[in-house]
């Protein structure tokens, strides 16, 4: 019956009309064939996609809200690590079916989120299928002052911000793997993971103080990695400096919380590495209020993740969270 | 096992590293969080995106090299009915394995298409789950000259490119609903639907001549009804004008070809309309080789699709295809 397909079809583009912030430089949003945007002068434009299916990167029945919160938090927090301020997204949502209220849910969340830092929804598509989500994010940049994963050099010191491993606990108390007697613990570990907070504040404040910075995704360990692999050096962390969280140590143990932090993934925390040279404006920066961040190592000659526990040396190999493996 | 589902993952990888076209205006491309890339002065930019689902969009075991040409030749069309000059595309890609054929025929066929386009791919993602393709991409276009579905006027001519129903007529040979003995012009309607032609160069030609564009992508009927809508006015269309293409014509009579050009879907051609006094600059723009395109009836007040056929009139309602419908 293609008329009440219709109707159904409509019913979900009223959700996503007007989703997330007014900004005046959108000149044509949701309803045409695309969106016409008005660029800035003298600023770069910053594009990032992430995709989220279900039973993959988030459990199958996980709530609406959580959903549309990750899907659009992943992707801020890839801007985040770019040193971009958010602009405009795009939504891509396949469901299998039209359910009134798991949409707006999913809306409120997405949109609250999308205001909270100024991103106009600008188009989409909806689709009917297995739940998957792909959310594109614009965001933009004075020329040539984006951070990139390639910039570190050895001796750069290297922090991470707030405390990883977190979403990977809240997420294996989520699929029932972990059990924590302390249920405020449990509740702000599952909230680590559920909802977690993209770091865009931090990242514009890194523009001139950050040699190189990547978003942990697939887990700290596994994504300075990546930001060593890139700029050609290795790393040694201080598994003593590593910024555990009072709820984690709770729930696991001091030792364990280490595990979780350097191989849990889902945090979308930033790492990031600062020249000697500019520690002094990093700790004046701190000291002013640039949040929560730590120090936990620094950027050395040659390659790979050494991390130092109790005076042994371990070669951090590999165990980066991948989707393929999950 | 992390390691071989890592170098697995990265294997995905390198199929997308350079694909397409080579562009100055790739600052940082495929590799880091994020693309960055330059502006130009004194144009917008066009964001569009659409996704495929397999057993939706297209059928199950689809050949690879039909999705990756598809996937990208969708988003396309959306850019040539807004005028907007292909510049650059990401690829958000789930698939079930990390099949090496699969992945090389699709990355070739999404490739070929971009490099024909000058669209560079400068990011995305690939998880694993479902086959499912959200490619969105990027134009560009001069400030204010982008093409709307809701510029259209009582009185304008109504144009189509190309002939619409042969895709319909490919799906449903594709699917065996339908056989038709001539086997040449049952391939020429397959390659319809498996290898469309977006209309690009006919979208770019269009600035300054065209009132108002959409490309078909449900069918001309319902695609036409959505112009109309944001036009605020109604068509009526001549059926015997319908352009229908010979195999088609051959495939299923001329009577029931005229259906399938009115409601069949995935054509990916272009409706616009040209108001009476740009005629003869459009009749002008034929001449010198402006592609395949027909008029087909005019607009006129009041609302909704009215199609004239051998001195009766039916009036079009709502059977555009509806993805939640098929």
């Amino acid at each position: 019956m293609p008329v009440v397909a219709r109707s159904e079809f409509e019913l979900i583009g009223k959700y996503f009309a007007r989703l997330g912030a007014e900004r005046s430089d959108v000149r044509i949003g949701v309803g045409d064939d695309g969106a016409v945007l008005v660029p800035h002068a003298s600023r770069e434009l910053v594009v990032v996609t992430d995709t989220l299916v279900e039973g993959v990167h988030f459990p199958v029945d996980s709530a609406a809200t959580s959903i549309g919160h990750r899907a659009f938090a992943v992707n801020l927090s890839d801007l985040a690590a770019m040193g971009a301020e958010p602009a405009w997204g795009l939504l891509a949502l396949t469901l299998p079916r039209a359910d009134e209220d798991w949409l707006e849910q999913f809306a409120r969340a997405a949109g609250d989120l999308c205001r909270r830092h100024g991103v106009a929804l600008v188009g989409g598509d909806t689709t009917r299928g297995p739940l998957t989500i792909t959310v594109t994010l614009m965001g933009l940049v004075p020329i040539g002052v984006a951070l990139e994963r390639g910039g570190g050099q050895p001796g750069d010191a290297i922090f991470v911000s707030g405390s990883p491993g977190d979403a990977a606990a809240g997420l294996a108390l989520e699929q029932n793997r972990l059990h924590v007697a302390d249920a405020m613990s449990a509740q702000i570990l599952r909230d680590r993971f559920l909802f977690p907070t993209p770091r865009c504040e931090l990242g514009l404040a890194l523009r001139g103080l950050a040699s190189a910075c990547i978003d942990v995704s697939d887990g700290l360990g596994g994504d300075l990695e990546k930001l060593c692999a890139a700029s050609g050096c290795g790393a040694e962390v201080d598994a003593a400096a590593l910024p555990i969280s009072e709820p984690l140590a709770k729930a696991v143990g001091r030792e364990l919380a280490r595990e979780y932090a350097l191989t849990g993934g889902d945090d979308y925390e930033l790492i990031f590495t600062v020249p000697l040279a500019r520690l002094g404006a990093m700790n004046a920066a701190i000291a002013r209020g640039l949040g929560p961040v730590t120090r936990i190592g620094s950027l050395v000659s040659g390659n790979g993740v050494r991390v130092s526990t109790r005076g042994a040396v371990m070669q951090f190999s590999g165990a980066g969270f991948d989707h393929f493996a999950r």
